[in-house]
């Protein structure tokens, strides 16, 4: 096989997971192995470069088909010089990730963060595949967010841009704390967590619902209350899907993307996000923004984070 | 002289406005005539490569020496094609201006939207000047908007990025209906419309203010007013800047950019929006956001159109 290949890398807080992707964003063999963040920021460099050899070496695929090997981590990152600058998952600190690997692989090496990754990979080979413009949202503890431009991550002026999780988008009067040090940002409504601390709201003041486990609760619950017509769970649901479509309202001023794509755990809802969502969009979005721009599921799961990686190559 | 020269077109309702820029975009000669709208399409046409023909007949340039014609119009534009979709103030109605001239200059010929080719002319060599990556407001009778990545006007899928004065941001229990059919727009408040209806507002219901022309009333008057110390037209200011800059926090969360550029003739107004705006921004706006960010005044007032629009061979 003379085909060139791309070796995308998801490092996570418990595990680093490496995928071989083919030119057309095709993932074709996956590994995973345990982080060991525990043992320091030596045995994680160590891991990511024995997952990535051995992958190649489990594959049909030879180390000269290796175009490069992209990484992408939860955190900040500086992705013009190639360091993580602060990925607490993995305690990675001001760590010049891409001069250490690029010399152990001799191949060359590029970093992104999770949520611009994600949606890279959706771009390629996922929910947005041929589209040239999209915005990909990651929904899960907090609300992330990838802009793709031209095929590629946008970054803006200072790497920030897609940050669309603290678009403010609630009334000031209904606004609470966000992460950023602001108020009243989307992530404070629509991300996991923003559900269960509404769900939690809910329980604790006595509303009349069939939410119950204060403690461990997740937005899983709350979705599946929904479903079965519990209405403190809808409303909580809706205030959710609310939020975010304003937040895309805005967007879509900005940047006219012809798809959104939605992904991360809170996606997984479904219909009864989704249907929401749409309506609210239209609501709140002149006509001419509306017409041929769809909202879409995103497609690849947790493997969106090894494919755009792998993709950092040929698209950023 | 052997250098490459570019003409740019205002043209605009009253009067056709032409310009030669050099490389640099700096603005060499101008000439302007008047449109002759009542006369029709054709004559208004003739009149575009009459002036232009004159404007390079008076200049120490050649006709060899022009690379293109670049003409901007408020209205609807089809970019790629090159067509005039709908300019009520000149009454122009799916007219495909791009093939019309660029048979009678026998050089290419590119369009865009007003609030474009002013977003692209302060880029070039205005208040943006050497900035990769900025975002324009042009506060006039509408709010307009222009996206400038890489240096070049970005469109988004259907040729409508940048509409960011159809950002919503009032509070559904205060906005009022927008021209584009939804409500809370920034338009609505941080326009000169917008302006002058609060301030009619005001006086009609009796506020204690110096204002009082209701008939014939300016943006002007009322930020004359507010400098004056009037403290009604200072509340009424307060509001066109703090929407202002609640929508330039959530362009900013989108697309990162280096600069915001305020023109039109509202940005007249001077330190008494700006201050106001940069203070809310800075609220609103997580801090790495804001980090180098500039809000600029416009440079080119009315020739930015020009500009922009001679600007549009090299940079679109």
């Amino acid at each position: 096989m003379s085909e060139l290949i791309y070796v995308g890398v998801d490092l996570g807080g418990t595990a680093i997971k490496v995928g071989i992707c083919d030119q057309e964003g095709r993932l074709l063999h996956t590994y995973e192995g345990p982080t060991e963040t525990d043992k320091g920021v030596d045995v994680v460099i160590d891991n990511i470069e024995k997952y990535v050899r051995h992958i190649i070496e489990q594959s049909p695929y030879t180390w000269d088909q290796l175009v490069g090997v992209g990484a992408g981590v939860a955190g900040f990152t500086n992705v013009k010089e190639g360091v993580i600058i602060l990925a607490p998952n993995i305690g990675f600190r001001d760590v010049p990730i891409r001069e250490i690997l690029e010399e152990r692989f001799v191949k060359p090496v590029k970093i992104d963060n999770d949520a611009n990754v994600a949606a890279l990979g959706e771009a390629w080979s996922g929910a947005g595949r041929g589209i040239d413009n999209c915005v990909c949202y990651t929904l899960g503890t907090g609300v992330g967010g990838g802009i793709i431009i031209n095929g590629k991550i946008y970054q803006g002026f200072s790497g920030l841009a897609g940050e669309i999780g603290h678009i403010a988008v609630v009334p000031d009067l209904e606004a609470i704390q966000c992460g950023c040090g602001k108020k009243g940002c989307v992530e404070t409504v629509s991300s996991a967590t923003g559900i269960i601390r509404m769900a939690k709201d809910a329980v604790e003041r006595g509303d009349r619902t069939t939410l119950l486990t204060v403690e461990k609760m997740t937005a899983k619950e709350v979705f599946d209350a929904a479903k079965a017509g519990d209405e403190v769970a809808a409303r909580i649901v809706n205030r959710a899907a609310f939020y975010l479509a304003k937040s895309m309202s805005a967007v879509a001023a900005v940047l006219n993307p012809e798809v959104f794509i939605l992904g991360g755990g809170v996606a997984n809802a479904g219909d009864i996000l989704f249907n929401e969502v749409r309506e609210v969009y239209a609501k709140f979005t002149p006509e001419p923004l509306q017409r041929g721009v769809s909202v879409l599921p995103a497609q690849l799961g947790n493997d969106a984070g090894i494919v755009g990686a792998a993709g950092l190559h040929l698209r950023s």
